[in-house]
């Protein structure tokens, strides 16, 4: 097993009605003037805003208000926050929304303090300082909430790419998972696709990793069988409570100790996707991507492979394992092939390209001719699942 | 399910030939004087003194060492920390050892700040500070390297008890699971042992809790394979690597969220055990004290009960399950039975009176009778188990 770090200092406070709770949280951290950042106004709806917003007046802390952050959030915006915090000298940070808005809190925190904060996503500087960070967590997936990591779009250069650093772990997150019972279903679905996603991304570079690669796989089984179970009865707390925070673990370093910090492929060839179709949710390309990722490099670590098909989706090989898993993701109404995307195959090249502006796979380095075999395996077969 | 906070700030740095990062960490974080807390010397022995002592000079951090902490730690000695530690005027404590040394480092690091340390153990005054802890683990099992928790024994008053704080997490933890590849055979066991109970304290407290669940269940039955690989193949680093991480994981917290702080009846009666018998292992008490308590409470939560047999111990009902846990105990050569302890029956009510000086449980509280009667159900049987 490969020597590790691991470190995750955000407290996480979870349940039901714990948002009133940011105002006094962010004043005991000393801070009183704050940038809150949101996306497009669902807060307004659900009542999260009206909870945080009157939290913070409570509490004495002045709220500069930013909102507007979209998914797969922008460059541009993250810029415009920079620019509101530092006009108004605010000493932290709140975002209050899904990972879009946190991942666009990320990158401003760490931006007021860099001449230009694209330098960072081409890794031309370290992060070492951001504003603190606090979140009101409203769609689970991303896990932006308890961990470092954050993805923005450079529209200009269609790149979509992320930042990491322990500077951006947020000092507390506050998870009111009742807040996410009047999400739309494929919102659900995506959330819980992108979670599972990032477990995967971790675990087919296992190989004697058999403590992390255990909890990956309980997270695994977990997710897909309480969205199996919500899918049958929304309404139930728990199933959506433990959803959530199976969400965020997943994402949150504790099952990729020793994992080399990921394969990362499938988000990279997302990425691409994304790049090019902003208007595509995260989690959706990867239903399409990861299976066809799966096929396409099975035999780069065949044991673990099998593994995952025997103890994740109880198949007895891979192929059956996949065929199980794009079922289920059917069943879900996630979309399966690229064309339930929209994407015409023509597009795979541009994609392809795009996606191969950063190295690609640690588990098997991916060509543009990989990349475009990967995509090529989600053209929808005459044989439909669904 | 219920509200839960987590929080877990302490920084791993897991792996071979890791501990000469000890010194240039401690520099890092600004401290330049403190105290090295340590056991009986067999730190001496495995080379990990010499490591941590040569990486402390070189980083120009100067260190006044205090040895001599046992198993079942005392609060003299943590006392005489505390007087070591003022007196020296240090900045910081190091804890070089397993669980009893880390203890006694958390103990005395919050002692230096209190009129008498043992009022916190009595929960007469909260712990708001303590001086920054670091540690380097020698042997697994507490967690004690990645939680706030500490045990110390009151000699005087014969009491076992705990104290916890956020202020008491380690900073960092350096954890060189290579050392532990020469510890007896029955310290790798009684710290597993002690991995599992404190899964089990929290883990038989679900019922809605699925994701902290099936994290339990999958570091349980890791926790169990990795045990007998390594009674198999004592130098096989990998397995010795992945206990080492799931047993710290088995106590972070990670899967006892929203478990409402667990039971910790078995381990109230174990502390009942060892103030009369400090001689005795820790892990060696609950092996035998564990499974007894199931056996008695089994019936105030049955469908977990029943889950655990079928999920953990792969059996049809909870009866079995408990003689498949005995039995693998016995193969692990642990204690299954009272006697296995050198403990006579006569002495049950005097144990039992001792461990109910604090409430015991949870899921069900333990009058003494309760007590007494779990403590006959470890009786060697006739029909021996192994």
């Amino acid at each position: 097993m490969e020597n590790f770090r691991y470190y995750n200092p955000t407290k996480i406070i979870f349940g039901k009605n714990t948002i009133p709770q940011i105002g006094p949280v962010i004043k005991k951290h000393g801070f009183r003037k704050i940038l809150m950042l949101a996306g497009q106004g669902s807060i307004r709806k659900n009542g999260v805003y009206e909870q945080a917003a009157k939290s913070l007046k409570s509490a004495g802390i002045k709220s500069v208000e930013l909102w507007g952050v979209r998914p797969n959030p922008v460059l541009a915006k993250a810029k415009e926050a920079i620019r509101v915090a530092k006009k108004n000298k605010v000493e932290a940070i709140l975002a209050v929304g899904g990972g879009s808005v946190i991942d666009s809190a990320k990158a401003s925190a760490a931006g007021v303090f860099l001449r230009d904060l694209w330098d960072a996503f081409e890794d031309k500087v370290r992060i070492e300082k951001a504003l603190p960070l606090f979140t009101v967590l409203t769609v689970s997936g991303s896990a932006s909430e308890m961990n470092q990591w954050a993805v923005v779009t450079n529209e200009a250069e269609k790149k979509k790419w992320s930042i990491g650093s322990d500077a951006l772990f947020p000092r507390v997150s506050i998870i009111d998972p009742s807040v996410q019972m009047s999400l739309p279903w494929k919102q659900t679905v995506f959330g819980a696709v992108d979670a599972l996603a990032h477990l995967m991304e971790n675990y087919f570079l296992g190989r004697d990793q058999e403590t992390s690669m255990a909890l990956a796989e309980a997270l695994m089984r977990t997710i897909m069988k309480l969205v199996d179970k919500l899918q049958h009865s929304p309404e139930d707390y728990d199933s959506r409570a433990n959803l959530v925070w199976a969400a965020g673990l997943a994402h949150s370093g504790i099952a990729a100790a020793a994992m080399r910090g990921g394969d990362w492929a499938s988000h990279g060839i997302q990425h691409g996707v994304s790049a090019l179709h902003p208007e595509l949710a995260h989690g959706a390309g990867l239903a399409v991507i990861f299976p066809a990722w799966i096929l396409q490099v099975r035999k780069s670590n065949p044991i673990t492979f099998q593994r995952w098909a025997r103890n994740v989706m109880q198949s007895r090989n891979i192929e059956d394992a996949v065929y199980k898993f794009r079922t289920k993701l059917a069943k879900w109404r996630a979309p399966v092939w690229l064309s339930d995307l929209g994407i015409h195959a023509r597009e795979i090249k541009a994609i392809a390209q795009n996606a191969c502006q950063q190295e690609l796979g640690i588990l098997k380095k991916l060509s543009r001719k990989d990349v475009e075999s990967i995509l090529k395996r989600t053209h929808k077969p005459t044989d439909k699942i669904k």
